[in-house]
């Protein structure tokens, strides 16, 4: 097996998707968590001057989910066909939209702007977002968000679910299959193992 | 062979990506270019609101990036290793990343807001993309972004890099590696009769 660190700060954020896919696979990896002082004089070392980044014997990648779906390859949480690869990658992708949608509320700067924009996220965007999800859920049919078994696409909606449900509490009271899968993915023996001494930070 | 359609408004736009992979895969396909009138009844047909969508034999798919992935194994676009596809992925998330930032620039509405963030994308982000991919091909060394052949990420490069100089014209003069990946790109010869006969759009 290859020598894995992730590289990130101190927080959940984007790499705790990747950090969510080792500790599933049983995978161990270096948790290099960076301090801001030290981020101006690794920035320059990263491919693209941004982190999480992913160093594999040494070299090292970029880009959350390029990193996430080689882990997913690596690991057999890819799905059975290029067919469910599809799938997957589908609902990684709307789970980067959601994440965009996200950020583009919380990080406008004008004040008046940012509480018409959080009003919008919250009546609009999140209710949109959680019915595509609650859908596929509810069409596969397993549980799973694709085929019968756990695959990068849970994870991934995981990680992004209960990042929200932080954050806006009591929000999957009418999604019940969102919240049944939230429960079912923290309850997988390697995942609630990890969870149960993940560091707790703000995000 | 499936039946393919892609689904799209009578743009390049996202789905122009998509359509060149099947012109260098030299793979029919159907190209529906719907009108606005036409959307808002299809919209609530499409897996998340949205297009670009491809029916694989009748069914639907969504996600820009999701499709790509799917056309790219099929076609023996994603490289030879598991590295090359995480090489690839790194490039078209990078490539996603500098939609995201071009997007913000001119979808801007506040007049003076929006010059300075057009001014800041031409001065600070432009460069900085450009500057990373002609770093990918200078280290890479074989004219290719990964391996020593046509990959999805030539592809995605070629797609953005060809809108980008359509809109900024002479951009790519202090980037000859990328200039000189876009001429290939563009005379590869399943490329290039596509080309020829594209349908000429704004965008
Ligand atoms: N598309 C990239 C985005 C990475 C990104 O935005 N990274 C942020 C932290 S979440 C960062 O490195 N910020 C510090 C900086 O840009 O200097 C990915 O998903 O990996
Ligand atoms: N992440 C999606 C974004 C798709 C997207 O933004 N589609 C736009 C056109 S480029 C759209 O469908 N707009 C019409 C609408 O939302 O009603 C993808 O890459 O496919």
């Amino acid at each position: 097996m290859p020598n894995y660190k992730v590289i990130y700060f101190d927080i959940r954020g984007r790499a705790e998707l990747i950090r969510l896919i080792f500790a599933h696979a049983g995978q161990k990896f270096e948790d290099s968590r960076i301090v801001p002082e030290e981020w101006l004089k690794l920035k320059p070392t990263t491919p693209f001057g941004q982190v999480p980044a992913l160093q594999i014997d040494g070299k090292m990648y970029a880009q959350t989910i390029a990193i996430a779906n080689y882990l997913a390859r690596e690991f057999g949480l890819y799905g059975k066909t290029s067919l469910d690869a599809l799938e997957i990658d589908q609902i990684v992708c709307l789970i980067q939209d959601f994440l965009n949608a996200t950020l583009k509320a919380k990080r406008e700067e004008d004040e008046t702007k940012k509480a018409d924009l959080l009003k919008k996220y919250v009546e609009e965007e999140v209710p949109k977002y959680l019915g595509f999800l609650e859908g596929l859920l509810k069409k596969n049919g397993t549980g799973y968000f694709v085929g019968s078994g756990t695959t990068l696409a849970d994870i991934a909606v995981y990680d992004f679910i209960f990042n929200l449900n932080e954050n806006h509490s009591g929000v999957l009271e009418t999604f019940p299959l969102i919240k049944g899968h939230k429960e079912k993915i923290a309850s997988l023996p390697n995942i609630k193992a990890y969870l149960d001494v993940r560091k707790p930070t703000p995000y």
